[in-house]
């Protein structure tokens, strides 16, 4: 990897074991790590506007390639400022590089891997081919042939203007054996060169490019992997691709492979962000999140809290909640649980208003973030594991950070 | 009428011609007149918070009574503070009576008419019957049988806990004859009668009242109407019905209709609202306005502007504007137009994104505050003809206060 401050400055703060307190210096500001980054998918977190995640107290969000390459297209946005002027974003900002999508188009996605599909074709769209330069693919919007290249997504991320981008990659299926898999990686590794020799002649110059470990479950092409992107020239590490059957497989993966990166590279996990998988993975040393949950669970009536038995989740249509006048949950300052009893929005969730969505939204993304926030005070404050283990035990994270009665 | 400064005291602060500035004084705060009144249906303004419309400036907000009586329902309103207590709104709240609804489902709607329909069910649910006693008619949440009567639609509003409560009325379609018209007519004015003996025996003791003045687009029934509304121990007076066929025929029932009415009752306006329906019934002396139309605009993309050729609206969505840095009217202070180019909303509202949905909501129901706001200001300074000509001419409402340069 590279060291390059006009790009990306990366300083740790504070560790506590595996687990490091940091920040990223960004061209658009810092970004105090770990950090739960939102999902600006097509241009907007659905339901806020960037001067609600600003107030929220985000430092950065990441926009989607595959999304933004086809609507509104990466040459209006390079005409209007990169999404920083798009969408009047001011904070720092990091983008995918459409692989997950176009390969999940292919492969199916992780509801069709639960449900035993194979390659379906998504609803979303279709795709023609994959081939050594990239994937051919039909625009979900109006049917237009798009080709996605290594090359083109690097562009797509110029003109999208991120501070950090995302190097062009296969994400393989969990059910992928080891063979396709191997052969998913080294094309992966090839195509790191191609961004990064785009990125050098073409890329903005102060953006940061992360290159992506692939190599599924497979210790030995994780290994491989992180040996070839660590001694390419990025500026930080993403971990991508599947991560198992199941959580205990994916924590396996994790530890096998982050004590092989460099110590000084941030490191980015793609995709994930339910509670116990974030506590977990901050314990291994990740920097930051990007995940479609919070938002995702919030847009169907379910809010996040602090109880693991139910999965760290609950769907505030429920009868039971019907007269409960008590917020989403106890002692959370979000300005939805400021404002507003279970009653109300097990009301509004119920009939399926649109406000609803909105405040359900910004309770999970809030909630995340005073999580994953908590669990950066604890790692400066030396008291990371029991920061953990009180989350674990089904404290919320104002409980878990408060002090200890003596 | 009837003048009860513990309910409702409404003060003049200037005239013109027929328009009048105002304060209606409430339990929960005054609200300046001429005022629009959004619409939170179901217990929440579309897409939008309590919090957000007190910071977008609303001092009344209505709620719906068929809506509310179905989900959640008036006992579980009244049980957890009325919807003041449930939404989290503390500022002025009026209701409606639940009788627009039900009648549109067994007349057809504004909809229906326009496309020819008459008496057809509405996929909102079914009427069983329509009697002396009321309306009978299923559930469209789940199909459970239902009884709307003068005496439960003011039960239903005492639980809600509005300011001002209005009294059941039939609103009567368009194409209902005079013969229809005026039996209807006569049936809601024995209605008035049931609703302010229920509300004098079991009502909030602060709560005011307004009746609801009838007949159609005839003449001498909107006359025999105010008289008996009039006479009635009502706090001010709603104007509600078809309003004719077309604007000319609108202007025309109210210009008729107001000059009839006790000059001391404040008047609301029932499901008006757009630009210059609200700049021509405010200069023939109405006080409040309700109607969907901003928002439901909102919703699918439209947003409202001071183009009179274009109906004061443009679909935000046409490709003339992917490209256009400006805001949605220039100079307009809405935290919509204050963060966010055409070129983002369009973008936005094209791919149907929820946020979409939410700024232009917000944007039209500013914009439509600021005409209301600036129609109050030029009846206070003496200069309202002036003001309601530039906005007839094309001018926004900032541009028609600004001083004439001299």
């Amino acid at each position: 990897m590279r060291q390059d401050p006009a790009r990306l400055r990366f300083e740790i703060v504070a560790r506590e074991g595996s687990a490091r307190a940091g920040i990223l210096h960004t061209p658009h500001g810092p970004v105090e790590t770990p950090a739960f980054v939102p999902l600006a998918t097509r241009g907007s977190v659905k339901g806020l506007s960037s001067a609600d995640l600003a107030s929220l107290g985000f430092e950065m969000i990441l926009g989607n390639t595959y999304h933004l390459m086809l609507a509104p297209g990466e040459e209006l946005l390079a005409e209007l400022g990169g999404m920083h002027g798009f969408a009047g974003w001011d904070r720092a900002l990091i983008s995918d590089s459409g692989g997950f999508q176009v390969f999940s188009l292919a492969h199916g996605g992780v509801a069709d891997e639960i449900k035993g599909r194979r390659g379906g074709r998504s609803s979303h769209g279709s795709v023609l081919s994959i081939g050594e330069d990239g994937v051919a693919f039909r625009s979900y919007l109006d049917g237009s042939p798009q080709l996605l290249t290594p090359q083109r997504s690097m562009a797509v991320q110029a003109a999208i203007g991120a501070d950090i981008a995302l190097v062009f990659d296969e994400c393989t299926p969990f059910h992928a054996d080891f063979d396709y898999t191997a052969a998913s990686t080294e094309r992966t590794h090839r195509w790191l060169d191609r961004c990064l020799r785009w990125h050098g002649e073409h890329g903005p110059s102060d953006q940061a490019v992360y290159g992506i470990v692939q190599g599924g479950v497979y210790p030995e092409l994780r290994a491989r992997s992180v040996e070839r992107v660590a001694a390419a020239a990025v500026d930080g590490i993403a971990i991508g691709g599947t991560l198992g059957r199941d959580k205990p497989q994916m924590r396996a993966v994790l530890a096998a492979t982050l004590p092989q990166l460099p110590v000084a590279a941030p490191r980015h996990l793609l995709g994930i962000g339910e509670p116990d998988d974030l506590i977990d993975s901050i314990g291994l040393g990740i920097e930051t999140f990007d995940c479609a949950v919070p938002t995702r669970l919030g847009r169907h009536g379910v809010a996040l809290g602090p109880d693991p038995e139910r999965r760290y989740r609950f769907e505030v249509a429920k009868a039971r909640y019907a007269r409960d006048p008590a917020p989403l949950v106890d002692g959370c300052p979000c300005p939805t649980c400021a404002g507003h009893s279970r009653a109300y929005l097990r009301h509004l969730a119920k009939i399926g208003e649109i406000t609803a969505a909105r405040l359900l939204t910004i309770h999970n993304l809030a909630y995340t973030k005073a999580l994953v926030e908590g669990a950066r005070a604890a790692i400066v404050g030396g008291r990371f594991a029991a920061y953990a283990g009180a989350i674990r035990a089904g404290e919320t994270p104002w409980q878990a950070t408060a002090p200890v009665p003596s």
